[in-house]
């Protein structure tokens, strides 16, 4: 019998109405030859208050442990409620806190990641044809504390499930209907993906398209576990996450995404000399500012500029480190530009397809928007922008290598 | 070093500001040179909210399971808030799920009876000098599922962890001073008790003084811990709750009490024969009506009035079972009554102090007040009346017994 395991995130368990709606969804896959284990998050806007909570009385930084004791609450009511309701459609369910269904993690609270699930009492009551209701993003270190994953986690608890269980699929339901390709609300021919490889995905989700957590994708990735991301308001197919044997129409690029929540630091005139860098980037990792893009360009002189982006939270705490640290690498001068965007280009089809990089920088300069930094993977082409261009760009790019492209790769490859 | 186990009920950590406030009285409790075990009840107000979704979702009948992992969340959250706020303050706190702190009970959720505490994770805390903070109400049974002990559970949950840890006492904070020699809203003179005996309080409290836990009282007084029932809004000493032989000054009544929430059932003319009594009585037990008074009076006739009390939201249901069992009694009719109070005079002194009787029905005649029935025990006088009465009958009450009778039994004993 298949095993399906079902990902329900907070707001399609929000209030009585969408549990109930849940519930029946359950059922059906139960009722069609299933056996379904369903992960859940807490009712949106519930993890929020808890954290308002935690604020009012715990200070800026409360206990790390006591944190995860509160916050982990939210899920274990939607998990109560949750096998209510599939009890009152004449089913049986059973909940199971992270400490019930044996998800072990490292003691690191509210980030923590998972070690081992067991899965002897999930197996009993799959088998007896009775449905796991199980709180996601939660478990338990080896001492018995509560832990938590981290915001998000319920993704990464659902496909830890799905492994471990060795299940058929891992279903996560959302708000919107797949993986699109590209923000439906920037471009009306925007599409939905029918599938797409996990190292799309990860490009897609580290990039902003916020449908999968990058580390749910990788473990779903290394056990070979397809994702169907699916809306949870209707039946229709959603978008499948497979590995890239199992897509069948190798698109050059299948989704264009931006990110306008980046900023650019430059540290101009670094002498050119080993041990640079690390000066640079240690205090910015030991200040916990997440660089995300790095380009080097050496000058005539013998000196070179440092350009790197950072979330443009940490951009004046970034620039402030690097003014601090500028003189020990002989720098002239450090600048910063908030006003930018990132573009880029995703899709399997460019491992093997020549001139992506280029016919993006010609469709970029036919709309007169300049290129401030490039950076590249095997599957990836992002640019720096400026910030009032990137709506404009990210349409281009739709229209020349999605909409226009689609059956070029067949012509070429 | 002394060890005390603290219990907060729901109004005392009802919001940020007033959980702070605990904290400091914890805090207050260890700077003094003290172990200290806390154990809290939820937020007041969101058990009704968690009770409000099962309904919502679960309908009428919630799974037992599922309910009890749903309200256990609230005490959950207090434990992780509480912690928190004695961080703040400058010490350790660490908090325990009922699971946590190994709370074994039996399976019968939502009314669970505790079988054994571990305490050897509790002593740990204890003795490095940290504050454990315990969430009250729950615990689980011997398969790891979540139960609960039913409302006002809290002081249960307090009261086994001050006996398994062989505590000092037992302080039960409260929003009233203490135990009062009756309800001040209706006689000025009443006051507040500094000693009564364990068995004194059973008797106030299953007469509606609702300060504490029946149950929990008959743990205190089974390993003999003393019981602090007092203020958690101001320093003051409340009222201790003890060992007969450590009350100093016996008082022959300690206490007036009232209930107007009880209705009176008569059979009248029933047959004096072997049985009548459970042929009437057992069909109430199995429908689950709690009846309190049964008196039973011969008539010259050989038949015999059957006179009980019922709970008033169980009167209808108590009145047509015994219509349907009268005539297998022989009995001439049944009658019933709700306007009726209960009036109690409670005191250990009794026992060895005649004529307690005697006066209260002295001073009852004396306001005109007639008397429907009478019940005793060896600590307690109890009689129904015209519930119009009830105030005149508290009052007249108090003050011939406490208020002027004080110094009463030493001049007779």
């Amino acid at each position: 019998m298949p095993l399906v395991v079902q990902k329900y995130g907070g707001t399609s368990v929000g209030d009585a109405d969408r549990i109930r709606n849940v519930a029946r969804r359950v059922v059906a896959t139960l009722e069609a030859g299933n056996q379904v284990a369903v992960v859940v998050s807490a009712m949106s806007g519930e993890t929020n208050q808890l954290v308002a909570l935690a604020r009012e009385v715990g200070g800026e930084a409360p206990s790390a442990r006591e944190y995860d004791v509160l916050v982990s609450t939210g899920e274990q009511k939607t998990i109560a409620l949750l096998s209510m309701a599939i009890h009152q459609l004449g089913h049986e369910a059973r909940s199971f806190t992270g400490a019930q269904m044996g998800m072990l993690t490292d003691g690191d609270h509210s980030r923590a990641r998972i070690q081992s699930i067991d899965t002897e009492a999930l197996r009993r009551v799959l088998e007896r044809g009775e449905v796991a209701v199980i709180a996601g993003f939660q478990g338990t270190d080896e001492e018995g504390n509560i832990t938590t994953l981290g915001r998000g986690g319920s993704d990464t608890s659902a496909m830890a499930v799905a492994c471990a269980l060795e299940a058929d699929v891992c279903e996560i339901y959302t708000d919107v209907d797949g993986v699109f390709t590209t923000d439906p609300n920037v471009v009306a021919g925007a599409h939905k993906l029918e599938r797409v490889s996990y190292e799309e995905m990860l490009e897609l989700a580290s990039l902003g398209a916020k449908v999968l957590q990058i580390r749910s994708v990788k473990f779903a990735m290394h056990y070979g576990i397809p994702i169907h991301v699916r809306s949870s308001f209707h039946d229709g197919e959603g978008t499948w996450v497979v590995r890239e044997e199992d897509v069948m129409e190798r698109l050059v690029v299948s989704g264009v995404t931006y990110n306008r929540n980046e900023a650019k630091v430059r540290v101009l005139g670094v002498k050119d000399s080993p041990g640079v860098a690390a000066t640079l980037f240690g205090p910015l990792s030991a200040s916990g500012i997440v660089v995300d893009m790095i380009v080097q360009n050496l000058s005539q002189d013998g000196t070179t500029d440092m350009t790197f982006t950072v979330p443009r939270d940490q951009y004046a705490q970034a620039l402030a480190l690097m003014e601090e640290k500028a003189p020990a690498v002989g720098a002239l001068r450090v600048e910063g530009d908030q006003d930018i965007a990132k573009v880029s280009v995703v899709g399997l089809g460019m491992k093997d397809h020549a001139g992506v990089a280029a016919r993006m920088f010609e469709v970029l300069a036919a709309e007169g928007i300049n290129i401030q930094l490039i950076t590249t993977s095997e599957i990836k082409i992002s640019v720096v922008i400026e910030e009032k261009y990137a709506e404009l760009a990210v349409r281009a790019l739709h229209s020349a290598f999605v909409e226009q492209g689609a059956a070029e790769p067949q012509a070429e490859t």
